[in-house]
């Protein structure tokens, strides 16, 4: 049944929910606070390009579209990275290590976030029954009586109060953390909300080509400079440059601010990103520059109010970066969206309320997995222990794919199994892997020993495999047993 | 060092901060939303009363302006409470306990908001420094040019826009749970937010005087009838009505508007209510008639920017009214507010810093304590335990003054200590008293053992408080070895 959307928002996620309500025959309308980013002057005038992981979650959103090429000619336009790559300084020596996402060879794609934008909104432009309205700001909505109002932005009499109402059955908030929407539906609907910036800011600095036009780093990586209290990261981009992020406290980047010492800082903490990624001179005046921003995570609930209204993306769930999933989930929340909407076509009340009540949990999972991967981007990933689970892990989810064995990782990165659905799972897992990797323990400590007496590298190698197999057997049986 | 300060909100902690601000001289403009609640035909719309509970901090609060009289009119128009008195059936009887506040007889008053709000106007009227600004809706702030921007609500041409600006030195925010300058002030500040509603709706009801136009019930108590999943109270008005709430969950407030049996949940609750205070038909009338409400818990932090914009009251931290403390609280910011003003006169960011660097940790503690007296008011009233423990509490607070000794209840009620300490000390007395208690368990058995034997129930009297004195000393010794 044909009705009219309202998209307030026309970023990715608002941009996609707009594209799923048109393809299903609706008659769409997309309003935004800011300027067409198509615009050449607009472009011109975004300093800094913003940098996302795409992975399957996303991805799958692209496809499910009905739209055949869409999630082909957004690929066409990412670099994959097919792990991470460690750079840390060991007994006085710079060293890198690489880090595969997946041992399966899945990869992740970087991306840039005002590409896909200008795809999504190019392949609305080619729709009938979608209209743009851009510089135009929320001012108030009353879900009951289905009206939007919009103050033109770019009105040339100020004193001229011009306020639009717009009509709708159907309105859907993919304004951002600070959204005018949720602000709005908390009026109708009384919502849970939190908000909790965290003590980390971050700034992104541009890593030019080499002088060769080559790229500066090996491309087919998220380099990541963990530090504990700070980290620096960089994503390759298709034009051989990086864009790279430094996340500090806001008292370090108060420090550095007032000592200026920020070159030392780097040479201190990041080994190998001056000179040879930037030049002194050019990282002083991209710290100055470029804004340090703060890093805000959300959770609310409900999402909706009725059969009218509801929110999607940051404005419902805004994370921090750390799991590279805020666009993945914010994608993946329109899919879930339309399937609830088909699954009721004559029920959009019910519609919307089990999707509210199923996406909640999937949201706030995964909200709180990006607060702690912060953990283990700029800690954890380098300690032996550490490596030696991953390794374990990953050995499993080699040997075991019959026993459905995964890593939380890859399942969040690689699959479309519900956020809260993942986290079950892991904790099962993690209790059964906290027995293999002790075992594993032994097994190493053990093949030592029998290396160390027989210097038989062979036979050692032999043993250690034969213990992590029998390791390996016991957690399938142990994954088959539990839920 | 006079200066231009905007009061957003004229309740009674806006009302109460315009006073403190124009007593120090400065120039006073309060804004408010609404009408002036004493015009004639304002009061008459007002359909329902909302009673308080007025204790130390508020009274306290209201003695520290500096004008002599107004603490003495305030309490004159209230009505003392000594103590709840619960309303209960044991073995199918109705029965009524009275429970003392306070051991050393002090006591609450209940009080008419809007009263105190009329009283506190009145006062502000006589100031020559304070203007009042009605049906001003804030629409923007800007804390960094301290501007602020109003619509006239009363404006006759709505095709007209008409903002009004106002320029300000200290903007402070006293306008209520859904505060218009708490979401401005977001923008300015990253500020750790969190709004929840619990689970419980809440419906007042008015208890007319009695056919001779006396009380219904004996005046001098807050009356309760606990009924763990439900609560229905009472509060007394000086005219000789009471003021009563019912609390429900939502679905039980559902399920009561479809089956329409409400007079047979009463029956069966809250013994005593139907016809003798309020008859069935009105009972109907009243709960169909008056607003299921929602209650809402806001945390908040910071609670300023800069040396421009503050909040206080219920903008900074709503709470629940289990406690009784809300208003309390609010007036109590007040005070706090103007004497970090007080000690930096030269250093206003200062002054703000420290007021919410110390206020944001007792607010939020006593919107925990309001979430969990529910439990207390609604439930633990009627156990055997709670109220053994309640009488040694009580006991050890009239033994041991000179050790400091006090229940939490007295110290947040009739104390101005800081919440956040009234806290920490009683968890230290806490693990102390349930070492007392029991053992007064093994000293009333151990007297009733004494007794069974000998019959002489002097005897026993004595053994049993020689037990209990034994306990204080020990009780004694212990408060002041710990911290």
């Amino acid at each position: 049944m044909p009705q009219k959307v309202l998209v307030i928002g026309a970023g990715p996620v608002g941009s996609l929910a707009a594209l799923y309500a048109a393809v299903r025959g609706n008659e769409v309308e997309i309003h935004e606070l800011r300027s067409d980013l198509r615009n050449p002057e607009v472009i011109s005038n975004l300093s800094q390009s913003i940098n996302l992981a795409l992975s399957e979650r996303g991805i799958n959103a692209l496809r499910q579209t009905g739209l055949s090429d869409l999630a082909d000619t957004v690929l066409a336009e990412t670099f994959p990275m097919h792990g991470r790559m460690i750079h840390i300084r060991k007994q006085g020596q710079y060293v890198r290590q690489a880090q595969a996402y997946d041992a399966r060879g899945r990869n992740l794609r970087a991306m840039d976030r005002t590409g896909l934008n200008k795809t999504l909104l190019d392949y609305l432009n080619t729709m009938p029954n979608v209209k743009f309205f851009f510089n135009r700001k929320l001012v108030s909505v009353d879900f009951q009586k289905k009206l939007a109002w919009f103050e033109n932005r770019t009105k040339t009499d100020p004193a001229k109060s011009d306020d639009i109402e717009v009509s709708f059955d159907l309105l859907i908030g993919a304004d951002g953390a600070h959204s005018a929407v949720r602000y709005h539906l908390m009026k109708f609907v009384p919502m849970s909300y939190q908000q909790e910036y965290i003590d980390k800011l971050w700034c992104q600095f541009l890593v030019p080509q080499a002088t060769n036009g080559d790229f500066r780093l090996p491309p087919n990586y998220l380099h990541i400079w963990p530090q504990d209290d700070s980290m620096f990261i960089a994503l390759p981009n298709l034009d051989k440059t990086f864009t790279s992020t430094l996340f500090l406290t806001r008292s370090g980047f108060e420090q550095l601010d007032a000592s200026g010492k920020v070159v030392e800082y780097f040479d201190e903490k990041f080994p190998g990103v001056v000179p040879d990624l930037i030049t002194e001179s050019d990282l002083r005046k991209q710290f100055k520059e470029h804004d340090h921003l703060p890093l805000i995570s959300i959770k609310c609930s409900p999402y909706h109010f009725g059969s009218t209204g509801v929110i999607i993306g940051d404005a419902a769930h805004a994370m921090v970066p750390f799991y590279g999933q805020g666009m993945n989930a914010g994608l993946e929340d329109v899919r879930v969206l339309f399937e609830f909407l088909d699954q009721h076509p004559n029920d959009q009340a019910k519609a919307l309320s089990e999707y509210s009540e199923q996406r909640t949990p999937d949201a706030q999972t995964i909200n709180d997995l990006a607060l702690g991967n912060y953990r283990e981007m700029a800690s954890d990933v380098k300690k032996p222990l550490y490596l030696l689970r991953k390794w374990v892990e990953e050995k499993l989810y080699i040997y075991l794919p019959s026993a459905g064995w995964a890593t939380q990782y890859s399942r969040v990165t690689f699959s479309n199994m519900r956020y809260s659905e993942v986290q079950e799972a892991a904790h099962r897992q993690a209790r059964i892997l906290n027995g293999v990797v002790g075992f594993a323990l032994v097994a190493i400590v053990g093949s030592m020993a029998l290396f160390a007496r027989s210097r038989d590298l062979e036979r050692a190698k032999v043993g250690f495999m034969r213990s992590v197999c029998w390791a390996a057997q016991r957690a399938q049986k142990l994954t088959q047993g539990g839920k």
